[in-house]
Parts: C-alpha cells; structure tokens; sequence
C-alpha cells in the first residue's frame, strides 16, 4: 500500500474519531439505526445502478489501486531502449528470449515475435488501452456513485428524524436529543462521501492517469522497434513522457 | 431481472419503510397531498420536457434494461471466430445458413452475404450504433429529468407549506405537526430522485455502455471477417474487449 | 401542440394551484412586489445576458417547437426512396418537377438539380445543420439562464425580505407573516425555474435532437441519390435512423 | 450601447433599490464594512486567479462588448460576393484598393493580394479566429470567476457575523438586527453575482458566438474568392450563416 | 511573484482578518481544534487521493506559478524570427551557436540542429507539450480538491458540533457560543476553498494556458524554420498568437 493512503485513511479516521470522543456525548454518535439507513441505503441504491458483480468488482479494483504500484516511466524507458537494442542487432525474433517483467509490455513484444504488421499491433495495443481505460472509469464511476447517493440518503434519514421529532413536540427537553439523532445521518452520509468514497474514486482516476501513461510509452516503443527507429532518436520521443526535472537527472547520469 | 437491481429496490424500500414504521407517527408520513403535488408535479414538468410517447417509452426502456441481459463478450467473441472459420472456408456466403441469435451480429451477416462493400457495411453499422446511442441517452435523460425535477417539487411543496404555517401561527402547537407536513414534499422528493429515478438512469446508463461494447465487438468481428483475417489474430484483437482476467481464462481453457 | 405540452403546463398549473387554494391563507400567495422582484428581475439579468431580439426570439422559438410537429422520420425515408427512384430512371434533373414539401429536403434536391459537386452539397447541407443547431441552442441558452436566474432573484427577495423582518422584530406576532411573505420570492422563483423555464429549454433541446436527427437523415439521403446508390442499399442505409421496433414494422408491411 | 443592456442593467438596479428603498429600514442596507468585504474579498481573490493586467483587461473587453456591435453577417455576405465579383473581373490584385471596413476582411483580402497559397491563408485565419476565441475565453473567465467568488465571500461574512452574534447573546432584542446585518453580505453577494457579473459573462460569450460566426463567414468567404468559386455558389454557401427567415428575406429582395 | 498574487493574497488575509478583529470576540474565532479538523481532514483525504510525492509536488508548482513568470509571446516571435534569418543564411546548423533561454525553444532548435525530420520534430514537441498540460493539470486537480474538500470538512466539524451541542442543551446560556463554535469549521472550510486553493488552482490553470500558448508559438516557429518558410510570412503567422492590439504596436514600430 503507498503510504499516502495508509497515512491518509488512518488520519481522516483519527481525526473525525478525535473530534467525537474529545468532545461530549460521544456515545451519542454511535446510532445503529442511522447508520443502517445511510450505509443500507446507499448500497441498495449503488446495486441498481449497477450491477452486483460490477459492485463487488469495484472493491477489488480499489484494494489493487492502493497495494499495486505502477511501475516507474523511467525504468520503462530503459527496458524499451534495451529491448530496441537487441532488435537492431538479433531482428524482432531475438526479443522472444528476453524477460519482461510489464505485461503489457510483453504482449506488445509478443506481437512483434509474432511478425504483425506494426498498424495491427498499433490497433491492438490502442484498443487495450481503451478498454482498460473503460474498465477503470467504471470503478471510478461506481465510487463516484456511492459519494453522490451517501449524502442523499443522509437527508433522507435527517428529514425522516424531523418529521418524527416536529410531529411530536410534547416535551420540548426531548427536542435538542431528538435533532441531534436527526442530524447524525447527515453526518454519516458526509463521512461517507468526502473521507471515503470520494477519495477512493479519485485514486482510481490518479492509477488511471499513470497506467494509461505508461501504456501509452510502451505503446509508443513498440511502435519505435517495430520501425526500426534509431534508439538514440527512441530515447530522446520515450523522455517527453517524463517531467522536465526527472529528463535532466537521466542526461547527467550519462 | 438482474439480481442486483431486485435486491437494490426491495432493499431501498425495506430500508425507509423501517425507518419510518419503527419510529413514532408512522402515519403522518403518508400525506396524499404532498404526494398528489410531488409525483404529479414531477409527472406534468416531465411531459413538457419531453414527448408522451417518450415519457411513456422511457419506462418500457427501463423495464427491458432491467429484465433484458446482455450477452457476454466471450460468448460473442467464440461466436465470431466460429463465423470467420466458416467465412474463410465456404466464403462469405456459408453464413448464410448459420443461426445467429444475435440480431446485431444476425444483421452484419446478412449485409456481408448480401455482398455489399466491407467500407458500407461499416458504416451502416457504425450508424446503428450511435443511433441505439442516442435512444439510450434520450431513455437516461428522461430519468435524469425526473430525478432532477423531483426534489424541485418536493421544495416547492415545502414552500407552500411553510408560507401558509407561518402566516397563521396563532396556535404554537400546530406550529411542529404543520412544519412536519410541509418537510414531507422534500423528503418525497428526494426519495424519488436518489431511490429510484437516479438509479434507473444509471442502470440505463451502464447497459448502454454494455450494449455498445458488445455492438462495437461485433462491428469488429464483422470487418474482420469481410478482410479474411486469420481467425487467430481475429482472436486476439476481439479479446482486447475482455477484462485482463477474463483473457487469460480463456488462455488456460484452450 | 403536442398533447404532451398541453397536459404539462395545464397540469403543473392545477397542481401548484391546487396546493395553494386548498390550503389556508390562499390570498397571502398572491404578491405583488414579490412577482415584480422575481419576474422583473429574471428579465432584466437575461437582457443582459443576450440582446432584446433573442430575448424575444426565444419565445417565438418555444412557440414554434411547441406548434410544429416534426416529420416522421419514416415518412421521409419513403419521400426520400421515392425520389431515389425517379433519379435513378430520368436522372437528376427529373426531381425538378417533383413537389417537397420539407423546406431542408428541397433545399437539398435543388442544389442537385443545379449540378452542383457532391462534395460542396454535402459541405453546404452540414453547415445549414451546425448553422441551425446554434440557433436552437440560443433559444435553449436563454430558457436555461431564465431558469439559472429565477431562483437567484427570489433568493435576493427573500434576503432582502428577512433583512427587513429581522431589523424590525419589536411585534412577535408579525414576525410569522412577515417570514412567509419574505418565503414567497423564493417560491415564485422555484416555480418559474422548475415548472417553467427549464422544461421548456429541455423540450427546445430534444425537438432539436430531433429536426438534427431528421436533417441528418436527408443529407445522407442527398449524398446517397447523388452517389446513385441501390435504393435498396439506400433504405437498409436509412433505415439505421428508425428504432429497432420500427424497422420490424416496415419488413412486416413489406 | 445596445438597447437590451442599458434596460437591463438599469432595470435591474432599479427593482433591488426599489424592494430595499419601499420596505422598513432601507438604511440599514447600506452596510460599508459588509461591502468591503464582498467587494475587496471578490476583488483580491480574482487578482490571485488571474493577473492585474488581466483581470483589468477584463472589464476593458466588457466595455467593448456592450458598445461594440457586431456587423450583420448578411452585410458582411453582400460585401463578401462584392469582392468576388471583384476578383473574378481583374484578378485577386484587383482587391487591393477596394476599401474595406471590416478588419478581419481586410486582413484576409491583404494575405490574397500578397498571393499567399490558399492553404496558408486558410490557417492564418484559423489560427486567428482561435487566439480570438481564447482571448474571448479568458474575459468571460474573470467574470465568472467573479460571479463564482462573490457569494463565497458573502457567505465568509455572513458566518463571521453569526459566530459573533451568537458568542455574545446577552440582550436578545440586538439578536435580530446583529443576524439582519450578518445577512447583508450574502445579499451583497447574490446580487453581484446574479444581476451584474454573470449576465456580464453570458453577454461575453454570446458576443463572443456572433464573432466568431462571422468571422468563420469571412473565412469561407476568403477561401471561395481564392478558388474562384461562382459567385451565385458563394452566395448559397454563405447564406448558410443566415438563420432561414433572413433567407427568403434576401431572396424576394433579389 | 507577479505583483497581482502578492496583493491578492496579502489583501484577503487582510480583509478577513479585519472583519474578525474590528469585531466583538475575535478571540473566538481562533479555534485549534476546529482549524485541526478542517486542515487535517483536508490533509489526509487529499493524500487518499493522490500520492505523497504529487501532493507535496503540487506546492512546488504552485510557488513556481507564482514567483516564474512566463516570457512574453512578442519577444519569442522576435528570437524565432532572428532564428529563421539565421537558418535561411547559413542553414540548419548555424544555429547551432545561437544561444537561447527558452528551455523548450532550445530543445526544439536543438531537434532541428540534429537534422531529424520535421514530422517527428513536430511529434516529439506536441508529445511534450501534451505530457506539461497533463502535469499541470495534476498540479490544478490537487488544489481543486483541497478546494472541494475543504468545505466538506468543515461542514463534518460543524455537525458534530452541532450534534454535541443539541444532546446537551441543558443551559441555554451555553446554546449561542456552543453553536457558534460549531460553525467556525464551516467558515475555516469556506476562507481555505474560496480564498486560498481554488483561487491558487485557477492561477494554475491560467499559467498553463499561457505556457501552452508559448510553447505552441514556439512549435509554430521551428516548423516554420524547417519548412524555410519567408521570414516575413513567418512573421504573419507567429502575429496570430498576439491580441490585435498588440499587432498593430509591432507594426507602428516597424
């Protein structure tokens, strides 16, 4: 998991957790009713939007995108160029023996092995990455979902406690606890939203951003080995995808 | 009907009903006026945004989206390597007698055993697709339309109701019951728009893009035959449409 | 006009008519400032935000959309396969006798029958259709921002309305009108946004999708004769425009 | 001037000062200290968005906007044909002395008397119409920006004033002039927002919209000169920028 | 630091800190643990979101927007232009020894000087360009969803205040600083979204389209240096990325 998200879940939770237990009343805010109807609610909702596997797969999707790393655009750079190397010299067929650790990558040098015509295996490659790009949307989508519906469900249980409470004034010491109990679901839909689901959905679409980028370089490699491109010239197209500070650290180390 | 989509609606239902049958004054939530104002609001803005014959035919949309299931990529995909392999035997006309029970694919068979040009083909093919698009975006709107229109009613009906409590405050103890009243229409509203109006439009939203994923697959398979492609490169451009998963199954299977 | 406008706008009328007369205190809905804050305001914000001859233009095109009855998209296939043929047997300059009656589909056959290049056909038809789908999108521009502004003046109304009550609060007794009368701003704004102004702009946006679905469908009608096409590859063709169930239809009258 | 802005913006002026001015207490309105922080607020959070000379810039190119007004494209047509007939008598150098008002024109006229290729001048114009654009793009920018930042700050102040009202609720009689000032800015907010800075923007984009029409005009125009297009071809190509009631307008003139 | 950031940020804090300290109870308004959950939470859930290295990366960027200030686009049309008069006399490779501060013109005459063709020249510099947007618009999105979140935050921390003070209302005396406690993290998540990150993500997306506009300026050039164009049409066409004004001031001066 990358310490940004470990630092980042824990802390949201300390922090809110804080505020409730340093405060008054804090058992007041553990409501099991409330947090069936937010929570509840929420997934039922999330389940007709989707469906159920698209659902369950999302979780899977979101726990890859916290423990998977992608791999680094430089060092696929240098696996390229290596590879390109070896191409000039051996011919395509000589990159059947090396090992590629990228999957993507390999597939792409697998085509070449396979003696493709390099726009099919432009086309080829280019589909898989629209359609993971797609794939990841939907993950992205369905956590969006659960961020949009959470606080909507929150209301509803706020607008139910206030017409239960409104309706039935009697007491008016009974008024104060009953709005806070009223309230608690807004919060719970609030937590929901911005400390989790939102979050977690714009992971997804930071993972995305890099995968795509680097399916794109690796796109974009194969594409120069497969033309033959001198890999000096190869190099010098690869480091566009690379911000300017990190081109110039590889300059000095050659 | 998708199990997802019964659970979500039943669940939904279940979860409000509970909180509101559990509470005090379960029956102060069944205000037929606030109802009459909410639906038939929703219901007459609805008919203005759009057609009858649209705003009826949205709900037979939503209806086949949720009894109607797609079918699996896989499926097509084996499907379409099948016709190619009869294709690259007997010619294009062979197809003529294989059954497809896809009626996409049924209908890019029959354009190809009708011998029109591979690039007409396409195109009429491609014109399909966006048209069942733009179907589908107009099926999705309307939902959209009545999840967005609802809590503007259900805000109106609140309006209403307070105006006419506060002008007439004389007795402080209608003041609750009347303010629990008119807080109805709001929670009717969103009710409607996040339980059930936004799902819908998402669900809608999401088997369009099933759909469309499939059509495009065919499409693909479609040119692929018409060019004579072997049915091997065919394979591995059509498993681009598959999840990364889902390929390699197929790998150990074959 | 289309049933659908009718039993809208008569409907949302009843409905919030309905809801008030009903209720108590109907007189105090009735406000005059508070219309001229409102409506008054609307009007002039959207003055600004366009000119006085789109402002007025504008209604004159909610009018047309909600009086003019597109063209069946069936009817003009046949119109269209109709005039395929009489090319296809006396040439082009046959269809110079044939009367037509939609304005865009004769605007089309005239330029074939002047000779014109198919290619400065096709260029002329498409910029008429970007040309008129700009115009339909003013007219929806100004209905969206009449319906942007609404609720932002009677917000002003009701800011101004609970500045004044809340400065001068020495007769509790007051303070309940006076709040209700400062709420109705806010109502008047909510209707005119939500039973009003928006509906009509989504019903200019999906006339608009239609009259460019229907234009569409006789460009490529055009190009098709001028290409001299198979009519029956001409109406598999246009055909694409019809939905699935329709399509059926017609090969059953077939 | 034109018409609809001087209405409107004085009409707008004069419905808030007269809801303010006709009710109780309108001094109390007038609330420097709140102004300040509206104004200031909004006015400081636009210079860090944007640059001094732009957010300057800015208010220059709405003043241009509402004095400026755009030549009528059926002028700019007729003057379009003129020159064609022009060229097609004496040549493109036979243009170079013909007046022409139109700076976009002129520009355009001068590149095909330099005897540039039609395709360079065709992207020097393109390019232009995009600067344009963009230049349009960033005026509209700062004053939603504006429209954006205002309310924010209202409501900055709205919550300062209550925090201090409710830190300090000894005498309830001050509780509702102190919340009716408290109120003030969120007013102030609206209506900078509402009635001046976004129909300010609108107005911009819709300014924005007619020039760039016609200056796509003039680009065709340009472009059917330098091909030599017929000038009755011209004629029925440009006409396309004309909504159709102008037209037929154009055509019982002729 | 461009002079518009340094008023615009010093001027806020002022006129914030102001309407506080001119105010009764100032002391209030400085809330440690009200500004810990609102900095924090915003904190940890921006970390979820992105990682650590870009969260930390998107400060650098933003004290880079401020303090760099991009080159005038007047004064790159005169060095390209000098480039051409260069490249046209001595070719190419002449101008190698010309010495450039531009990092991305540099690299473009660079490309040039090593006698790649001009397509992949072009490639290689759009590639580049696409790869700054795309970082930019990280550096935007952090700022954007501090802005997002900040408000979130503070609306959690004032429905737990809330919440604390409804269970426990046993002295009324206590209710009015209790609730105004609660509020303060609205008003901290309101001035940290509208008066520190959005504005700072707009500054962002403004120095990027700038930056943009450069650096396709700078493309434009050393395409036209490689296609040997005219200097003087060079010029023309560099001019399109000046606002007109600025145009004819390089004309007067000529």
């Amino acid at each position: 998991m990358d310490l940004a998200t470990l630092i980042g879940i824990v802390g949201s939770f300390l922090i809110i957790m804080g505020a409730i237990l340093l405060g008054p009343n804090a058992v007041i805010f553990f409501n099991i009713p409330g947090l069936l109807i937010v929570i509840g609610g929420t997934f039922t909702a999330t389940l007709i939007k989707f469906s159920l596997s698209h659902t369950l797969g999302a979780f899977k999707v979101a726990l890859k995108a916290f423990f998977h790393k992608p791999e680094s655009p430089s060092a696929l750079i240098d696996e390229g160029i290596e590879l390109a190397s070896i191409a000039r010299k051996g011919g395509l067929l000589a990159l059947e023996d090396k090992e590629v650790k990228n999957e993507f990558l390999q597939q792409g040098i697998q085509l070449c092995v396979d003696g493709h015509d390099p726009q099919l295996v432009r086309r080829m490659l280019s589909k898989d990455i629209n359609q993971a790009i797609d794939r990841h949307d939907e993950g992205q989508a369905i956590f969006k979902a659960i961020g949009d519906v959470a606080p909507a469900m929150g209301m509803i249980g706020t607008l139910v406690g206030l017409v239960q409470m409104l309706s039935n004034m009697d007491d008016p010491k009974k008024i104060g606890p009953a709005m806070a109990v009223a309230l608690l679901t807004t919060l719970y839909g609030a937590v929901i939203a911005n400390a989790v689901a939102l979050p977690i959905a714009d992971k997804l679409a930071h993972r995305s951003r890099e995968e795509r980028n680097n399916k794109s370089l690796i796109l974009e490699a194969i594409s120069a080995i497969q033309e033959g491109l001198n890999p000096r010239v190869m190099e010098d197209l690869l480091k566009t995808y690379l911000p300017g500070s990190k081109r110039k650290a590889v300059k000095k180390a050659a």
